[in-house]
């Protein structure tokens, strides 16, 4: 499945790279790609078509796209992008993961206790202001001065409209521009509707990225405001589904691409994230799948993190794949040497540019050698448990409230607390025995990378193993429960320091050098990479102009492209598959055992009906849970993965192979009705 | 520690690269480097000193060095090396792994199931003869006609003397030459004393490949030759040790190094073999960390696999590590591209040569075809089960042993059936439950390489989970029983024919795509390897004359060096531990727990005794258990690690960070007599 953003955010974004071609790019709202439809489709989208994509679009603060589909606030994303959901609403005897849920009616819907939906509002352009605050500057002063200018234009653009709007500051063209999105945000969200996790994933780990596929990936949330379904724009729902050779779109927030990344960078991800990244999920999918095996509880406890981590991997493995390849590295390597050849053979260009190739092969030594101990630390690997980003959002709270907002870390700035805030204090379960067994083993890490004899491991270990500590750190600790938590945020800097619970003050303890390794990599890698990435950028628009795409930077953006399959190694892979496919795929083992109520409603399906389907629009991670719509504006599908190709998109997309693929928007009907008997859900969205 | 070659005999060995300088090098018997140690050291072996360290070194044929230290036969290695024999030798009431042996007389000595030790008899030149039976040839008539010479020579070799003599055909310089080593061939050998794995592996896999440490890695075993202590010539056995300063030889047999590959064949290697395997060994780490904490009978069945699993994992991140690292990568390329252009710098050359990196830039791509499915189907990736090979050797050997020996698979040449039946018929307990529980997780895996909807994988797991096809396999097979092994062995074809064995059936079913992809993985890459880098090879004599070592093949080495630390990040690192330092470090938690013993025996140690020591000696994988010897001949430590810097000299050894790890001869004496008690042992050691 398309990976969520959560760790994928770390890895770089970037700048952009020759001429898009064929069916390629994510387009932002604001520069959509007129001329090609035309040109090659025939077709203009009409104001109120992109207003329209624009606002009945959504997405998930957490990691995923989304979509209105009714005017009653209906909203619907993937069964994977609300998995975190279905676990923490879940219980040892109640398993909506597993088991699935179906409201029929308002009072039924659960509250999801950590989802927030962003809806865009507006795109403005911002990089006058920004350019002009941070002009001149390096290092630790570019990193501030881009921070201060930040926060002041989203405390502007939020302005006294409180929680309900949100506004984020987003680099475009790896800061060849700046715009300024402004958002309504929902964090009154509901569960409505979502199938079993035995047919949202079928075929599990084995089928990911592959296609023929057959997963009803699918879930219905709804967005509440005062307590009464929001009243929204919304896409009509078309219940036939697309043609094989159809023009569609995928309208969603793709969340991180590199394919405008110089060579240089490109070395650093693969040495310093995608290599360790790829260990580390690798190893923890071992822990976790040997865990699962253990009890039926434990496979359920586990299960959301394990879907994660296999996803993940996947992604990790075939980047490497991607980076590893010598034409990818060739070609990429030759853009590096045209652009760098152009800026070179004019003196006055050369002066305005410099070399910022060469400042950028520096970040992978760089790296090397802050990275390990930042990642552990800051980015908490070392710290696996649900308790401890808690405890240091706690830890942290008072001490950056109390600085002026521009000054302060990004994620504690005004415009952000709402979203920290309910994350904060959202009813999540945690599960003492797997939490303890996750933080040993990342205990582990810790010690692994920092070294046995380094003074913060042995400040967290004394002379304990790992297994004790953790053991001790998750059975001390009351950060499980709510109130605890929202009283030590009310109690602010002092109820911190009183707290004697154990992972506040593991949180406290490791702090500083947490917080020291952040400002490391921030002055000396990200204000290298801000700063020549941007002279990059401001080269590519002199050579060509501003005719593309920037990389992906999880904001809406538009991809075009028709329903089309591929030929594989000679092999012609067709666009759709049906539900008869899925029933002659079935074994009785998981991953491609059939919940109970597919084998007994067989019977009620249409199996010609089609099921999954895939497409030329571009997509990557973050795009999960997009809606494909057609040229009316009507959904036709539900994007939930791209085929195994799409994951070197991330540098390269290859309009001969790269394919998204979605739910048919047939098959979500033809369940919901005829296997699921919910005819209020099937009628609300069919009426709209 | 340093690996023992198992997995890592699967990269590729290599072409000499520039010219050795400081204390580099791993250098063959036949070419000393007697210049480089009379200019530097003013010190010259005499003929006596020579042939003593070639007779008295030995190899594991498993994978590990080891020396004679008495005129008894009694030889000295690593616990880590033994750690296969202690393991076999165990039970769930009898853990000699963890709790150590020590036998005071011979009767009490435990005879290991599959230890074979190979004592280096003569070394000869053979470049004529094979390259005359190679001469034009390419692809699988090269490989073919590569077999067919090296069982001629190695069947003469070995003549009417049977099972004690042992003869391989050796590759060096990357097919610059080729040598016959005959051997002397040891298989009745017999545990006579290890320590606690606590004391051992003090430090775990935090402080592998670290320093300062604080190991007693060191296993006495004793060679039999009817029944009866060996005669052996043997190293004196000096309990002062070495001093700092001191010119100190490492005699042993490195595994595989690449530091003359071309850049094209480091990618390959990164690409092809790191990447995946540092995966696949990530995820095992994680199931087997999971199943140890279980229950201590859980540790103890997987305690001699996690040990291998961390130290190749360690290996494989290291060497990832230095493959990204752009300085070596740069290096690598500057190397080619001189001798490249010198190549092409003389049209006779040109011709002669032709473009050999070239034609090993193809491989990286053909291996990314071939390779995943040859790792899991004929490296046996797929089938994580201690029964697989067994029922492998069982298949195959019927068929293999009915062709003329030319023609058969090189394991199965009359020269090496001696090892490969030892290994068949050695008593190793099989732990059911652990068993399948590797099994399963390594059928997930061959899913996932080959594709759910592959034949074979349809084959294996029908419409079964992978756990229920491995508990299937585990427990329906009889395989554990050495007496069935032999029944089958003996029964020949028919007897396999016959077998409802579930594993015997399920290597048969694997056989015929298996064969297939080591023939595709032989005839179109290692024969364009062989080709080419032989080429180079000869290039480079012609350039440089034969000065200097040829890359590691596991065959006995020479290496100098003096025992001296380094500046690590401009910190002093000190050559030498003590006792003292042990017990400073010493916590209550594995793996910084002492054993019992030592608690209770601090008092009888001198404290202020040499512990470990590094030295400048260039070692690699392989040299485990190598004696450390000094002017005199003697013995002066124990080789059992290198520290972290050693892992890049995979690729590039650097003299101011590369060092070895040895246990010094002061603390082997000292803790055997006075913490062990075992005098008989140490009057042994001391009096040869």
């Amino acid at each position: 499945m398309l990976a969520p953003k959560r760790l994928l955010a770390l890895l770089l974004t970037s700048l952009l790279l020759g001429v898009a071609h064929a069916d390629e790019g994510m387009w932002t709202f604001d520069n959509l790609p007129l001329k090609q439809l035309r040109e090659r489709y025939g077709f203009t989208p009409s104001q109120d078509w992109q207003t329209l994509a624009k606002h009945a679009s959504l997405r998930l603060a957490q990691g995923c796209s989304a979509s209105f589909v009714s005017a009653n606030g209906l909203v619907m994303t993937n069964h994977h992008c609300s998995e975190p959901c279905l676990t923490q609403l879940s219980s040892p005897t109640r398993d909506y993961a597993a088991n699935g849920f179906s409201a029929k009616r308002e009072e039924e819907e659960l509250k999801c206790p950590d989802v927030e939906l962003n809806q865009l509002n507006s795109i403005s352009d911002v990089t006058m202001r920004v350019n002009a605050a941070t002009a001149g500057k390096l290092g630790s002063d570019l990193i501030k001065a881009q921070r201060a200018i930040a926060s002041k234009i989203e405390t502007e653009c939020v302005g006294a409209a409180g929680a309900n709007v949100r506004c984020d500051v987003v680099t475009l063209y790896e800061g060849g521009r700046y715009a300024l999105y402004k958002y309504r945000r929902y964090q009154d969200v509901r569960l409505v509707f979502a199938p079993e996790s035995a047919i949202a994933d079928f075929g599990g780990d084995p089928d990911n990225f592959n296609f023929p596929r057959y997963c009803l990936d699918v879930t219905f949330m709804r967005a509440y405001v005062d307590g009464k379904p929001a009243s929204t724009e919304y896409f009509k729902f078309d219940k036939a589904g697309p043609k094989a050779g159809e023009l569609v779109f995928v309208v969603g927030n793709p969340g991180d691409s590199q394919r405008a990344d110089s060579l240089a960078q490109l070395a650093n991800l693969r040495a310093n994230f995608l290599t360790p990244f790829a260990s580390y999920e690798s190893e923890l999918r071992g822990v976790l799948w040997q865990y699962g095996n253990e009890s039926a509880e434990h496979a359920r406890q586990s299960h959301d993190e394990r879907l994660y981590t296999e996803n993940a991997l996947k992604v990790f493995m075939g980047q490497l794949e991607a980076l590893n390849d010598p034409d990818l590295l060739r070609a990429k390597e030759e853009a590096d040497d045209r652009l760098r050849a152009w800026v070179k053979s004019d003196p006055k260009r050369a002066a305005k540019y410099g070399d910022p190739w060469s400042a950028l092969s520096t970040i992978a030594q760089i790296n090397a050698e802050i990275l390990p101990r930042y990642l552990m630390l800051e980015e908490g690997l070392g710290f696996d448990t649900d308790l401890f980003p808690l405890a240091r959002t706690l830890v942290r709270a008072p001490v950056e409230r109390n600085k002026p907002d521009a000054e302060r870390l990004p994620e504690y700035r005004e415009a952000n607390l709402p979203a920290l805030q309910q994350s904060t204090f959202a009813a999540k379960p945690i599960y003492p025995e797997f939490d303890a067994t996750k933080l040993a083993w990342s205990l582990e890490k810790l010690r692994q990378v920092l070294g046995a004899d380094d003074p913060l491991v042995h400040k967290i270990l004394g002379t304990d193993s790992p297994q004790t500590v953790a053991a001790r750190l998750v059975n001390g600790s009351n950060l499980g429960d709510v109130a605890y938590r929202r009283q030590l945020w009310e109690g602010g800097a002092n109820a911190i320091e009183a707290s004697d619970d154990p992972v506040i003050k593991l949180a406290r303890l490791v702090d500083p050098e947490s917080r020291r390794f952040r400002k490391e990599h921030e002055d000396r890698v990200e204000a290298v990479v801000t700063k020549n990435s941007q002279l990059i950028a401001h080269a590519k628009f002199e050579r060509e102009g501003t005719a593309n795409y920037p990389d992906a930077t999880f904001t809406l953006r538009l991809s075009y492209g028709v329903v089309k399959g591929w030929d594989e190694q000679g092999a012609p892979v067709p666009p759709f598959t049906n539900f008869a496919g899925l029933y002659a795929r079935a074994t009785g083992s998981a991953p491609f055992k059939l919940p109970q109520s597919w084998i007994d409603g067989k019977a009620r399906l249409n199996l010609e009906a089609h099921y999954n389907l895939v497409s030329t629009n571009d997509v990557i991670g973050g795009n999960s849970g997009s809606p494909l719509i057609d040229r009316e504006g009507h959904v036709v599908g539900l994007i939930f993965d791209g085929n195994i190709h799409s994951i070197g998109g991330n540098f390269i997309y290859d309009s001969r192979l790269n394919r998204a693929i979605a739910v048919d928007a047939a098959a979500i009907e033809e369940s919901i009705r005829n296997m699921y008997g919910n005819a209020v859900l099937a009628d609300e969205l069919v009426a709209g």
